[in-house]
């Protein structure tokens, strides 16, 4: 039995809107027990007339919420009650638990996840989505780390390696994020780094990629610093935005609904990552994932499922494995 | 009469498909003398039947192209007699040219313009294009320096002010790109220079700006090191192309040219910077202006109206002005 906690709270939408996915997931999943945090009344209620083994599912009651206008280290400090906080220590206390999900905080995840289940060794926790559509590949750092060191980034390349594992992958391919393709472009970290990477037999290091093939280019690990990584992981999202919002303009003013309306939706299916999952935290010692924090039901479905696969298929002991060839 | 140079070689295509972009400028425009660098028989001949001025063009016989083969400083030290050596040469020995325009190599273009032309005091000249479509903006530095120190970030800024006031931008809206809005966002070199800036009573910044918002936000100048630049500029060229090949591969395979046809054109016309002109070189004595590798004579044509209209309002005197005020 894999046991995963789900934090239904801290997101856009409201508990009651987002446990439908859980309930899903264990009609879906025979091997997967759930801890769900978030107001009891409300949930039962929620799904009182639903069919699913309730044997499989244990609400824990939370009435409070860390969300985005707390400030993460505050809010670790002054809410122990919040379904965060009430959640990752009992992923904690609890060794069959194996992961935790949340649409909550991004801040508040990162910094109560450290704190709670604490870093492996002295790696630096990396936060790392799937990208790319066409060909998936992880982006790790996108957004936890704004100013790392060559071993850091080192590190980030190892852990990415253990994530695109643990989803299946054989030998991923592993590139660094820089200004230009070639070997020598890059700013000092990244030229440090590509040596590093260059020389470690156990990676399969491609080379640099740089953003105009980010998307297109067959690679499973694009290794970065959180800053970078942040800027390229946001400006796909701003980009395909501003050109689907063009679409649809056009196909409204133009009474094209009929001809477009399909176009536009296989191309949200294809590329937005929000609906494909959520972003993981590598570098704890459990499996912390985040989806979006306009996650729906589905949203909650997605995670749950894959977190069940990255749990099932060791991705903390893998992480461990790889970052112990120092 | 504003006088410029137009280097037509080193890009993908050919001097003679280019040309025709300097005639129609010369054309549209009465005050405007060209020095077009390139291989003076062929040129003659593709343009001997057009009407133009022809005595306001002259063509700079040249017959070797520095590429993107060519290593940069190299090419600088061993092609003297490159249509881009010579036209830069040109333009610094002739006090009434105000300009270089290139579709050439980047690299070249970026150490022989410096080198040839000299830097305004000790700034670190930045490359800076035109993008946003809707609100259009400056992003400065997209690609010439990978690493730099906070009071280079800070010229960046004063730079691109001067940049958009050349365009006619009354006090332009200038913004960091950082991996988060809020203030306090951002890696160290970010955080430093907000502090800067938001204490420049000279510059109207108005905080941070992150990808997601890139294309969308009111701004005018957005500032940030060439490596982070170059990955945001890159990751909206990759991502919309994606896109495009999506709509392009859908149209074709459902047999819909004819509907999607139009937007797909619109959408190219609104978003494609490389169609809009070039990226100016700021930061060293004369206007340097440098077009996408793949221009054709449009972009010839786009380039030099953008040239003349930035010479015409004094360009190079503003950013003297600006960074003056250090």
């Amino acid at each position: 039995m894999i046991k995963l906690v789900v934090d239904l709270m801290g997101a856009d939408n409201k508990p009651k809107d987002l446990i439908k996915g859980a309930i899903d997931a264990i009609n879906d999943i025979d091997d997967l027990y759930l801890y769900v945090c978030g107001p009891e009344d409300e949930l039962l209620n929620e799904i009182k007339d639903l069919n699913y083994d309730n044997k499989r599912i244990e609400i824990v009651n939370c009435n409070e919420a860390i969300t985005n206008y707390d400030k993460p280290v505050k809010a670790f400090k002054t809410k122990p009650n919040s379904s965060l906080i009430k959640g990752l220590t009992l992923a904690k206390e609890n060794d069959e638990i194996k992961g935790f999900v949340s649409c909550g905080s991004t801040g508040a995840i990162l910094v109560s996840s450290t704190f709670i289940l604490g870093r492996i060794g002295k790696v630096r926790p990396a936060l790392s989505p799937i990208l790319g559509g066409l060909h998936p590949f992880c982006l790790v750092d996108c957004g936890a780390n704004s100013d790392v060191r060559v071993d850091e980034l080192y590190d980030f390349a190892k852990m990415g390696k253990a994530y695109m594992e643990a989803y299946g992958k054989e030998n991923p391919k592993i590139a660094l994020l820089s200004n230009g393709s070639e070997e020598g472009k890059g700013n000092d970290l990244v030229k440090e780094c590509y040596k590093l990477l260059k020389e470690d037999s156990n990676l399969n290091f491609i080379g640099n990629v740089e953003g105009k093939n980010l998307l297109t280019l067959d690679v499973d690990v694009v290794v970065c610093d959180g800053f970078s990584g942040n800027i390229a992981l946001k400006t796909i999202e701003g980009t395909a935005g501003v050109i689907a919002k063009f679409l649809l303009d056009y196909a409204k003013n133009n009474n094209m609904m009929k001809e477009l309306g399909p176009v536009l939706y296989e191309l949200k299916n294809t590329y937005d990552y929000n609906t494909k999952g959520g972003a993981v935290m590598l570098g704890v010692n459990k499996l912390v994932m985040k989806g979006h924090g306009a996650g729906v039901s589905e949203t909650i479905y997605a995670l749950v499922k894959q977190a069940y696969q990255l749990a099932k298929n060791n991705l903390i002991e893998k992480i461990k494995e790889n970052l112990k060839n120092d």
